[in-house]
C-alpha cells in the first residue's frame, strides 16, 4: 500500500501541478475504472472532455491541457504515468526474497554469490553463474555452464539449459524454456534420426521473454537474440535463428530455424515465418501473417502466404468482389455469344467463323 | 480399480435397465474400443445398428432404443455417461493427497489453514490464502497476495503471480502462468521501455484454464476472466483483457490487449483477437480466424481478417473459381476484339471509334 | 571441452581422409561460423567453392569432392557431422547426473530402483514406475500409477499426469505437460458442465516431445502417440488423438480432440486440424494450414481451409490478379454495352432485344 500526494507525483515525472489542490492518491487506474483515490491519466491527443465522466481522482495530463480535476500537466502523459507505475510496483524484494534460500540446490562450483536472490527449491548446475543483482524465483532450474548477467530478473519455474547465456538485465517470466532442443532429424533406416543439437542460446542485454515462450539451442553454434529485442508470451523461437536487436514479437508467434532476423522488425501476434528466411529491418510482419519467402527492409506484409499488406488488403477487398463477379462475367458470355449469334446471322462481314479464330 | 453393475448404473444415472441382465462392469470406453466389460453409449440421433459391432458389455442408450445388448435407457445418453465417468473417476486424493506436505514451504502469514491439499515443493507467498477444500498439486508457486478461493484444483507447476485472485472451483491445469507482466512498452532514447505492469488477473468461480495457457495482469486494473469460461489448453490472453461469462477459448487462441469479449462467445482453435476490439454476446469465431475489429452480438466469423462465416465461404468457394474466370475473361477479350473488328469492318453503323469512347 | 584429430573424426564416420594434413579439432560450427579449431561440412550438392571462404579448419565433404581444406569425404556429409555431433556433445552424466537425488520425493510404492538418474525436487506418485536407464531431470512430477519405459529424458518441470504411459526411449523436453484434462463439456442450466475425463496419454517408442507441448488425455481410452513420432515445441494434442508412427509435427500445430493421423504424416509449423477428422497415410499439411474435412493418403494441402498444394497456390496466384481482372470485366462490360447498342442501330437482325433472351 502506497500514498503518493500529486505534488510529489509532479515532482517525480517534471510536470507542473495544475488546479490550486494536492489530493492524496492511494491507487493507478485507467479512466473508466479509476476512483477518487486513483491517479489516471489523459492520452496524448485525447479531447479533454473524455475526463470529465471519469472519477479519478487526479490527472496526468498534456501541455496546457485543462480538466476539471486536479492534474499534473507534462510532456507525454502516458510516460509520465508510466514513470509513477514504476515508483508505485511492488517492491522486488517481496516478489524475489532477497538471499539464498536455504532450499536451493548450488553445484559447489556454481558461482551465485553476487546473486540478489535464488529462491527456494531452485537448482543452479556445476559451473554456472549467476550474476551481481540477478534475481531467481522459485523452481528455477539453471543447467551447467549457464551464464546469467547482472540485474536480471528470472520468474518462477523456468529452465535454462546447459550453457545458455544470458546479458545484463534480462527479464524471464514464468514457464520460458531456453535452451530445449532444436527440431533436426535425418531420414534413417528405421525413421527419423535426431540429430544431436549441440549450440546454444544467447541472449543479449535488455531483453524480455514472455510467460511460456521457448527458445531451441542452435544445432551448432548459437540461436541469438538480440538486445532490446522483446518477445510476448508463448512465442517459438526455432533452432539457428538470429534475432536482431529491438525487435518485438508478439504473443504466439513462431520463427523457424536459421532464420535471420534484422533489427526492429516487430511481428503481430500469431505470425509465422518459414525456415531459413531472412527479414529485413525495420519489417512489420502483420498478425497470423505466414512468411514464406525473404522480406526487404521496411517490409509490411500480412495474409499468408505474405504479401505487402496494401496488396493484401486490395486482394483481400477484391476477394470479396469474386461472387459478384463470376456473375458478371457468365452474364456477358450470354451476351457476347448472342452477339456472335446476331452477326453470324448478319452473315455480311466475309470473316471465318469466330471459333476458328481463337487459340 | 471399480466395478459397478448396470443396474447401479441405472439407479446412478436414473434409467431403465432392459434386456434383463445385470453385467458386472469394470471399465468405461468409446463404442468402437468397448470390451466385455467395458460400458459404452449410443449417442442420442445415432442408429441402434452402430452398437451392432461393438464388443462392449453395456451400452447406455436413448429412451425406447433397443440395441442387442444389456443396457439403461436414459434421456441423453452422453450426459449419463459422462454421470458415471465421474463416478468412476480416479479419487481425488490419489491426484492430489490430502494434507499441507511437509516440504511445502509457505510464508508465515500465509493462510493455508482450510486448504485440503498443498502438494510437495509448493512455495506460498506472504500474504496468499488458499481456500477451503482447494488443492495444490506439487511444484506450485503462489505470489505474495494471492487469493485462490474455496474448492479448487491447481495442477502441478502452476505459477500465480503476486495479487491475483481465484474465485470458487476453479480449474488450473499444469504449466499454467496467471499474471505475468502484459506486453507494454514505450519507445525511448535507447529503445522500448517497459512498461510496468501493476494490475492483476481475476479469475471468477467455475473458471477453468487449461495447460500452458498464459493470462498476463494488467497494467492497472485487472484483467478478468468471467465465471463460468472455460480455457484450453496454450491460450494466450493478454492485459487487461475483459473476457465474459460462460464463454469456451479453444486451444491456442490468442487475444490481444484490452479486448473486451462479452458473456457466451465461443472461439474455435488457433483463433487471434487484435487489441482493444470488442466482441459482442454469444459471437462465434471459427478457428484461425484473426479478428481486426469489433464483432456485434451473435456474430459468426471465419478467415483473417474475419469475415460473416457465409460470406467467407462463399468467398473461399469463389476464390476457388478464379483461375477459370481469368482464362474466361481472356477469352471473351478476344471474342470482344474480334466483334469490334467484325463491326468496324461492316464500317456502318457512324459511331465513332471504339476506343474514343473508353474512359 | 573435447579434442579430436581429423582421422579419428574419420574412423569415426567411416570416410577418407584428405589432403595429407590431421589437424586437431576442438569445436563443430556451421561453414559461416567455423574457426580455424572447428570442424564443418559441406552438404551434399553444394559446391566446393561454398567452402573457399569459410574458415574451418577442416571439413566434412561428398565423395570426389576436393576442397582447399583438411576434408574427410563421406557418402553423406550431414549425417557424418551429425555422427560427430553425437560423439562430442555433452555427456548426459552432467545434464542429468546419475542416481536418485535425495531430495526426490518417491511414494513408497513407486519403482524408482532401475532408473539411472531422479533429479533434484522431482516427485513420483504412487504405483508409478521408471524405466531402467531413465532419466529424469530437475522437478519433474510423475503421477500415481504412470509407466515410464527405458532409457527416457526426461528434462526438467515436466508433468506427466496419473495413468500415462511412455515406451522406450522417448524424449520429453522441458514444460511439457502430458495427460492434461480434455477440453469437454455439456451444455447445462448453469453453463458447460465439465465431463470427466479418464482415459490417458499412451506415448509409444522413440517419441520426441518438444519444450512446452501439451498432450490432453483421452475422455476415455486412449491418446495414443506412435513410436518414432516426432512433435516440435509449443504443440497441442487435444483428447482421443490417434497419431500414427513416424509423423512429424512442427511447432505450435494443433490436433483438436478424436483425430486420427495415419503414419508419416507431416505438419508445418502452425498448422491446425479440426476435431474428427482423418489424415491419410503420408500426408503433407503446410504451415499454417486449417484442415476442416478428412485428406486422403498423399495429400499436400496448404491455406484455411485448406486446398491441394497446388490448387492453394494457383488459387493465390489468381487471387493476387483480382483486383486487375475487375478492372478488365467493367472495361468489357461498357465495350459489350457499345456492342450491343451498336447493333440495335444497325437494327437488321430482326432478333427480340437482347435483354429478353438472358438467363
Amino acid at each position: 500500500m502506497w500514498t503518493l500526494r500529486l505534488s510529489e507525483i509532479a515532482r517525480l515525472v517534471g510536470g507542473e501541478l495544475i488546479g490550486g489542490h494536492d489530493p492524496e492518491l492511494t491507487g493507478v487506474a485507467g479512466l473508466a475504472e479509476a476512483g477518487a483515490r486513483d491517479l489516471s491519466f489523459l492520452a496524448a491527443g485525447k479531447r479533454p472532455a473524455a475526463a470529465d465522466s471519469s472519477n479519478a481522482g487526479a490527472l496526468i495530463v498534456g501541455r496546457k491541457v485543462v480538466v476539471d480535476k486536479p492534474s499534473v500537466q507534462v510532456d507525454d502523459p502516458y510516460r509520465a504515468f508510466a514513470r509513477v507505475l514504476a515508483e508505485v510496483q511492488i517492491d522486488l524484494d517481496r516478489v524475489f526474497p532477497a538471499g539464498i534460500h536455504p532450499t536451493a540446490i548450488i553445484a559447489p562450483d556454481a558461482d551465485v554469490t553476487q546473486a540478489a536472490a535464488i529462491g527456494p527449491y531452485c537448482v543452479v548446475g556445476s559451473g554456472a553463474t549467476i550474476g551481481r543483482g540477478t534475481r531467481l524465483g522459485a523452481q528455477v532450474t539453471i543447467g551447467c555452464e549457464v551464464v546469467v548477467g547482472e540485474d536480471c530478473l528470472v520468474y518462477p519455474q523456468v529452465v535454462i539449459r546447459e550453457g545458455c547465456r544470458l546479458g545484463r538485465a534480462v527479464i524471464v517470466h514464468a514457464g520460458v524454456v531456453l535452451g530445449s532442443d532444436g527440431f533436426g532429424y535425418l531420414p534413417g533406416p528405421s525413421g527419423m534420426e535426431k540429430v544431436p543439437q549441440v549450440g546454444i542460446v544467447s541472449v543479449a542485454d535488455n531483453v524480455e521473454i514472455g510467460a511460456g515462450a521457448t527458445i531451441d539451442r542452435a544445432t551448432t553454434g548459437t540461436t541469438l537474440i538480440g538486445s532490446g529485442t522483446k518477445i510476448d508470451n508463448l512465442v517459438q523461437i526455432a533452432h539457428n535463428v538470429r534475432l536482431g536487436q529491438g525487435c518485438a514479437v508478439s504473443a504466439q508467434t513462431g520463427i523457424a530455424g536459421s532464420c535471420v532476423v534484422e533489427d526492429g522488425v516487430i511481428f503481430g501476434g500469431q505470425a509465422g515465418v518459414g525456415d531459413h528466411i531472412r527479414i529485413g529491418e525495420g519489417a512489420q510482419i502483420g498478425g497470423q501473417a505466414g512468411v514464406v519467402g525473404d522480406l526487404g527492409a521496411g517490409s509490411r506484409v500480412f495474409g499468408t502466404p505474405s504479401q505487402d499488406v496494401k496488396d493484401s488488403f486490395r486482394t483481400a477487398a477484391a476477394a470479396r468482389r469474386v461472387p459478384a463477379l463470376l456473375e458478371t462475367v457468365r452474364e456477358l458470355k450470354k451476351r457476347m455469344a448472342r452477339l456472335e449469334e446476331q452477326l453470324a446471322e448478319a452473315g455480311d462481314t466475309g470473316s471465318p467463323p469466330i471459333e476458328d479464330q481463337e487459340n
